[in-house]
């Protein structure tokens, strides 16, 4: 019986259809905000909502059925990652000030696309696995932002534009300048209104900071290549060092036979 | 006789004349958009478009004529490929509505340099296959634009600058916020309108982003350096094989024959 | 003694400790630029300054007492970068000229991350390592700024926006046109009021230079990928040239044995 | 004698004392352009320039006195750049309208740089070994461009900015909105005066010309990564390659013996 709901649930046209259903309910909430459309066909989209709530109720009830006990369903963070989806789309919209709210989350519907698709899925924990690699240049860019935007809010405080007025603004502020957006703008202000030294602590920083992050790439690159070659490498390796080893006791066995040989010539 | 013609479309001189005789023809195409060009030589355009169709004609004529079977022709699709272009280019331009489409049409010309040289032909097969590759994160980014689109519809419809009233306007801003164009005027302007804490929006949305699509280019790398090295390093690897399992036999060979050596001693 | 204190100012609960108290201050320090924070609560933050700097002193006694001898503790660059960073936010803030200069040093605490964590020490090495590798393409990169600046200067020292008045201008302009930061503008400018053929200078620029940037990025990764690897592939090799060197000498041994046999043979 | 000029002329404190020549030259040269220096110290700069230009000429005639024959200096390409660098830089300015002409060749002196540096120089080989590898994409990048340029003629040529009147003005365009610049305030005009669905024509752009030029990067990197790997792995596979071959032969004479054993004894 579980067995039969297993092999339903995770059948490629159960996928198929699944995944047709989801998009076709994001084309709807995406027409939903043309605000021309969403008046008159008010009913036809609160129908389809409510088809989609009864499949996404059916389909979770399958796959906790197709688990002998319940609570192991629950142990795998991708079943509960839907559980939550389906839980929390399913309270009903009112007409109160939660509505909107409600109308949002609708949205995460369309993140069972992820849990639906195995590759989705794989592709979700390499993007997690990678993180660590990324945390420490992460921790390095964050000590030079944070010292850039000190010393930034203490030159450049009194500039009228109110982009260095705060510390919170300052880190927003060389964000921007990080991501190379418009950020002469921000520096010609200062070298109007302040110094025309200023350029320096732009230039330092975008220097600085591409060259570290420049790094980050270069390192994750090389480390995730040489992991993945490793991999590889080593089966060949190990069929090679097989046959080198088998060779060995081959050739040790020959010189055992030949010491014979020579014994025996040595006592007669 | 097919052979000749083949000889012929695939020579080395052939391919260089159809090339010039390309370039050539979209640089005319190039000229003909200053006006001041167009109107008084617009008889020699007439003509240089002409002589080109007539040329283009018999070059695929005599492709055609190359194989045995004029059905065998269009099994390839490149062949299809020029024949549509072929085909199309040579309707002629009436003085009617469509004729600035037909003009138009004409540009995809130069697109025959692909079919022409045998390596563009295989870097665009290569671009081809590298498609599936891009597939599954592509799917991720569109469901992070989805959500965010929904969310930024939702959050700041109201803004005057029109960048968020449908879905559609807020998926077109989300790609100009994705291409960092003058992506912090959107965020200070819902800052503004909207609330002061709307750049987590644009700061998580970018930083997302950014990390899904280094992900994917890091792992497309690592694919593609690792299919090309496999290749040849298989090929390495192979010829060591054939050498050590040479050496195997005859040790093999060599144990056979001082056991017969031992055999015969302790016969005697 | 020494063994004990660092054993101690090396214990992974010290570190975490430390980088607690680190963050925690730069929070402070953070909020300190809030004007409506920093009035009233004037009192709270001089009191933490206090406790820190004290907490910084007793750390690096225990790290130098940690040393049998205080210049050996010296000799290790990362502690000299301490030693200054402790002693310099050290110094009393006045109410003097200097008071801002002072308050600006503290953040150089934060840089004490770096010194705690063994990571980020690590990371940093790695990059500063990585530097010799820049230098050359550097060069080239200053050689071609260099020339485009003079001929810029040479060809547009008139345009009123002042961006290529000076040589040092001009340099600054040619980096924001490299960032491509609204470098259009700047080519507009120039095309409108010097010549309409001046975006030859800016494309060819963008296009010479982002050639250079592009090779040099190649260049870096190649030598890394091929570094790490070389090393990895050395332990591989060296393993297996032990095997086949062992295989070597009991194969010599069987010849020498065999040509025992052969000799006593003739002999008789 | 050949000899000896040759070493003088390669020897690291000729090579360190003729760049810091010409950055020294470049120094001034780049002071020169700032008018309040330039008009006062104009002898001084006239000084420098003579001193220079005597420092080329002896330094050419000694690096050309060091062939044996006169030609074979020419012979070397890098030697023909050097030669026409200092013979057009040694043309006396005039106060003719040539004057700034001649100015700005003097400019050029800085490329001496990479001639006297061997590291820039084997720099530069590089790079222009990279160039064939690039040509077959950026035909296709151009074909792309110009498919586009002559689109966006015929739909935008009436746009106001006159960002599309002519053909060369949309291939500029192009390469504007392929490098990101302010690529929204091009669509935004093309939206709000020809059609709101302008946008497919720039998005679509963006896409197929990142997603070839990113394929160019990766085939790029790939080729290089393998190239230089291919030759270090051939000396390791060479070096194996020695050791087994030695083996091989080692096994085959051992078998030659012992089938010596085993044929005298069946004689007996």
């Amino acid at each position: 019986m579980q067995n039969i709901l297993r092999k339903i649930t995770e059948h490629k046209l159960f996928i198929n259809i699944s995944t047709t259903i989801i998009l076709l309910y994001s084309v709807v909430l995406g027409i939903k905000t043309f605000e021309t459309v969403a008046v008159p066909y008010e009913s036809v989209l609160v129908g389809l909502d409510f088809v989609i709530s009864i499949y996404f109720v059916v389909e979770i009830t399958l796959r906790m059925l197709s688990y002998k006990r319940i609570w192991q369903f629950f142990r795998d963070g991708w079943n509960v990652f839907d559980f939550v989806i389906v839980a929390v789309t399913m309270i009903p919209i009112g007409h109160t000030e939660f509505a909107m709210v409600m109308r949002v989350l609708r949205v995460f519907r369309i993140l069972r696309l992820i849990t639906i698709r195995p590759q989705l899925k794989e592709l979700i924990d390499v993007l997690i696995k990678a993180i660590p690699a990324f945390l420490d240049i992460l921790m390095l860019l964050f000590i030079i932002f944070y010292i850039y935007a000190i010393i930034g809010v203490s030159l450049f405080r009194e500039t009228p534009s109110g982009l260095w007025d705060t510390f919170a603004h300052a880190m927003l502020t060389l964000f921007r300048v990080f991501t190379l957006e418009d950020w002469t703008d921000v520096m010609y202000e200062t070298m109007d209104i302040i110094s025309p030294w200023s350029w320096i602590y732009f230039v330092s920083f975008l220097v600085i900071a591409a060259f570290v992050f420049f790094n980050l790439f270069v390192a994750v690159l090389v480390e995730e290549i040489s992991a993945y070659r490793q991999q590889k490498m080593q089966d060949v390796i190990d069929e090679e060092h097989k046959h080198i080893t088998e060779m060995e006791k081959t050739i040790a066995r020959l010189e055992h036979k030949i010491d014979q040989l020579l014994d025996e010539k040595q006592q007669r």
